[in-house]
Formats: C-alpha cells, structure tokens, sequence
C-alpha cells in the first residue's frame, strides 16, 4: 500500500479515558512517520500496534500540550530500546528548546541523533524531498506558530510491460531508464517506450492541517490534495469561540475542503465537550459529502 | 479514612498498554496529593475517579520522564479547568527549569499559581507542615538528584468522650483544650482530663522510596514508618545492572523494610523484563515477610 494512515489521537486538549489527543501514524512509500505526538502516544501506537523503531520522521504542527507532550517520553523510549538510527524531527522553534532542556536535564545518554528542522509561519515551504516524496509545510493560523504539512508524492514512474520486456530482451539495467520514459532499440529497431510500459497511476497527497482559524489561505496552499484532515473542533454555533481560540467549525471545515477541492476530508481535534461526535459530522457534510471522522484507531488507505 | 494510598502506576521507565510510570495519589487527612507523575497520569486519574480539582499538593521525586513527563499535561488540564486555587509542587530545581519554558513557550495564560519548593538532597528536611501533617524529603541514591519523600502525621489529639462531655456540660468552645489534654472545671470541681477523653490512636507516616540505589542511609531516614513504598526493580540476579543504573533489586528492597522497621512494605518500579511479578515479591518476602505488590489500580489504607 503506498498510503496508510492511522488516526492515533483525535482530540482537543485534554486526553480522556476514551479520547487521545492529535498523533497519527502516517506510511507513504517506504517512509514511516508520525503527525504531532500528544501526550500518551507511544502507548497508542502500542494499541495499534505501530513500531516505534520503524519511524524515522516526525512532524509537529505546534507546541501546545496536546499535540507535542507525547514526544519526550516517545524519545526516551526509542532510546533505552538502543535505537542508534538518526530520528527527523520538524517543529518550531520552541519545540526544540523544550526538547533540548529535556534531555540536558534528565541526564538521558542518547544513543541515536536528533535531526532538527526548524519550521517557520511566514511561506510554504519543501522541509522534506526525496526521489519518490516531498513533504512540505504551510502557515496555519493559531495562536502560537503553527503549520500544516502536506505529503506529496512525486510523478510516478511509468509500469514495465514485462511480457513486452522479455520480448525485446531489456535487460533489467535498462528498467530505470524505461520506467522514466525512454525507448529501447532492439536489434536495430526502436522499440517506443509505450510499447515497453503503461501509464501509472496519479501521485497521490495529504494535507494535515490542525490547529488553525478557518482561512482561506489553507486552501490555497493545498489545492488539489486528495485527502484532507482539519479540525473541526467546534459545531457552528460556537463560532465566537472557535474565533477567540482560533479554531475551525464542523462547517468550515467542510468549506475549506471545499475550497481546498480535495477528494476526502477527515475531521478531528473535537471539543471534549462533544461526547459523540455525528453532530459535527452532519455540519460538516452539509458543506461538502464526502467527510469522513478521523476515528481514534481507524485507518485510511490510498493507492 | 485518615490514610488512604491509591496506586496508578508502577512501571519503570516506558509506558505499556497494561503499565503506567509511577504516579501515586494520596489522601492523608484532609490532604488530596500526588507523588511522581508519569506519562499518562492525567488519564489514570480520570480511570481510578480521582479528581483533578482536589490536588493541592505534587510531590516529584526527580526529573527522569517516567517520574514526570504527566506534569505538564495535567498542569494545562487544571488550567483548562478554570482552576484558581494555588497548587503547591514541590521537586528538585530542574523539575521547575522544565515546567517554566513549557508555559513560557506555549502561550499557556495560567489562571492559577503554581507555588515553587526546590528539594535538595544534601540533608532530610521538612517541606511543608501544618497542624496535623508534617513532609519530608530525604536524599535518595540514583543517577540525578532525587528524593523520597516522608509523610507523617503529627500527634494526634486526644478523643472526646461525649457522654462525659455532656453530663459536665463542657462547651464546644472548650472541645478544642480538652481534646490537647486540658481537664475542665464544673460547678468548681475539677473533671480530669482523663474522664473526659480517651487515648488517641497512634499517628500513622508513609515513606515514598523511588528511585535509589540500596542505601542504608535510607532505612535511618524512615526508621519506624508505618508503610513504605520502595521501588525494586530487578531480581537480585540482576544486581550488576541495579548498581549501574543505581536500582534496587527486590531482596534488597526487603532488607531496606527491615532495617526501617517499617510494618508493610510495597515495591513497585519494576523493569519492563518481567511480564508478572510474581518472582520480585517472593524474593521480597524471603527478607521481609509483610511484602506486598504494589499494583496498578490498588488501594492501601491506613487508619
């Protein structure tokens, strides 16, 4: 599967007996990463049954408690697990502050590098690429420095023809070159490349944009993304709080996805005032059908 | 209940689906606390319906993640709570180093005061009394500065005899001299004390012990107390390890019970390695007979 996610964490603020705040475990290729890290995650992921060992990116949207306590004890255990694998950490500024006193003080002997990327408020910007994914965060609008991240991948190769191949008598050195577009000549003739391959699939994207107001520049800067989770923290009728605390509505959030003319939308980050949440969901679809709860547990496949 | 002790968690080093770190709430007169507050702790309160609110007093034993990373979390929760009432924590001066630049960079506008004390672990010293209840910290043995911490109640006042009371018409307003001993005149006789009260029961004192190498110096610090929570960490086969990682093993963890003639004992703080912990209590016991588990969820009272 060359997309898997799984909702870890969907709550606000304070975590429950029932509710964990925002994580989630994210597999794009071959890249294991988590979104925010909310105190108690490292334990979800045991629920769920995600390796710490196997992820090698995290991607924190701010420093508030919900979304970031979970991230000194989740280091601290890869780290008496003897983890020696360099681990990319991408956060503000004041997240690597934190993190720096942690492990000064708590006399922690890490065994393993911590990557720093400092993300800033003020562009879009590339913070992760490689041949196949490029993740990249945007500005949201909180009240400390928060971004969004979005995981793009790259054009896709184009499929081998093996029956073609073995016809023509490709060696498999040249498959590189004829999964990017190239001909082949066998004995003399020129044999196209669409004789050779088939058209791949569309690269795939996902935007995860939690905490933020509702504003339009979100959808601007990940127009087209074919799944979308923001949060929807209040149903309308809040919307004066949803202002002051600079949050999303369940309708906004639909009309951003709108906006934004994704495929899917998830909605989390619910006001623990919220016991159940269809409520939010039926505002939210109201605005735009295909929305969808990120349930704590559940996941979400593309291909 | 005078005394009441609820484990919520015992666990060393990394949180598991079945095991918190330590955190323990006491109840001790009219006194609503917690000692060491783990990863997760906010959630285990919520699990064993002890509220929030009540907690006056935190009392950390050091800076390693599983003795505090929940502090954090709970702080914001009490926060968001609408909590005004001061709350008094009390910890090694790292403890404060860290919960300052979490509020300072997390834009948390904190509705209540959160009162400072430093522990120092050159000598034992009281750090906070009252009429009824005396704290102290004492030097613990282990790989950054810690504590454990005493509790023990002052002595008690003497029980009133209403009967006696009554039938020499004693006033409420003399209740409180005659409970500390004084004898009342009636009709210019003097009624003795001693007809008028009874003996009151012994005061009770509670030693909290984790985490520390085996120390002797920590039995003369807690000589005499009622109940002692130490932590065991290893099988004493492992004791190469427990004097690396300055722990202790089970057996020792005995011996310490007798050397502070103490009545019960409670170990906790086991390593990961053991599933049950069936074998660190029989190795307990083999030293020190009224050896318990002190097992997540479980309640220990005294009265």
């Amino acid at each position: 599967m060359i997309f898997e996610l799984v909702i870890l964490g969907n709550s606000s603020a304070t975590p429950t007996l029932h509710r964990s705040p925002s994580a989630q475990y994210l597999k794009m290729l071959d890249h294991h990463m988590l979104i925010d890290c909310g105190e108690g995650t490292q334990v979800q992921m045991q629920r769920y049954k995600i390796r710490k060992s196997k992820i090698k990116h995290i991607f924190i949207s701010h420093v508030h408690a919900d979304h970031m306590l979970g991230l000194p004890g989740l280091i601290f255990s890869m780290n008496l697990m003897q983890r020696t694998e360099p681990l990319h950490i991408y956060g503000p500024d004041a997240l690597f502050k934190i993190l720096d006193l942690f492990i000064e003080l708590t006399d922690n002997h890490m065994r393993f590098e911590i990557i720093k990327h400092v993300t800033q408020t003020e562009v879009k910007e590339v913070i992760f690429e490689d041949d196949e994914l490029k993740v990249s965060s945007f500005p949201l609008y909180h009240r400390v420095p928060t971004t969004g991240f979005l995981f793009e991948e790259k054009e896709r190769l184009r499929k081998l023809n093996m029956e073609a191949c073995e016809k023509y008598e490709v060696p498999v050195s040249s498959y590189a070159d004829i999964k990017k577009g190239k001909d082949y000549v066998y004995n003399g003739t020129l044999i196209p490349n669409t004789t050779l391959t088939s058209e791949p699939g569309s690269p795939i994207s996902y935007a995860y944009c939690s905490d933020t107001r509702f504003d339009e520049r979100v959808a601007k800067n990940i127009k087209g993304v074919n799944l979308l989770y923001h949060e929807a923290t209040f149903l309308h009728d809040k919307l004066a709080r949803a202002i002051e605390t600079k949050h999303t509505t369940a309708k906004e959030a639909g009309i951003i996805a709108g906006l934004a003319e994704t495929q899917k939308l998830l909605i989390g980050h619910f006001s623990s005032r919220y016991d159940v949440v269809d409520e939010l969901l039926v505002e939210t679809r109201a605005e735009f059908a295909e929305s969808y709860v990120a349930e704590e547990g559940s996941k979400f496949t593309l291909c």
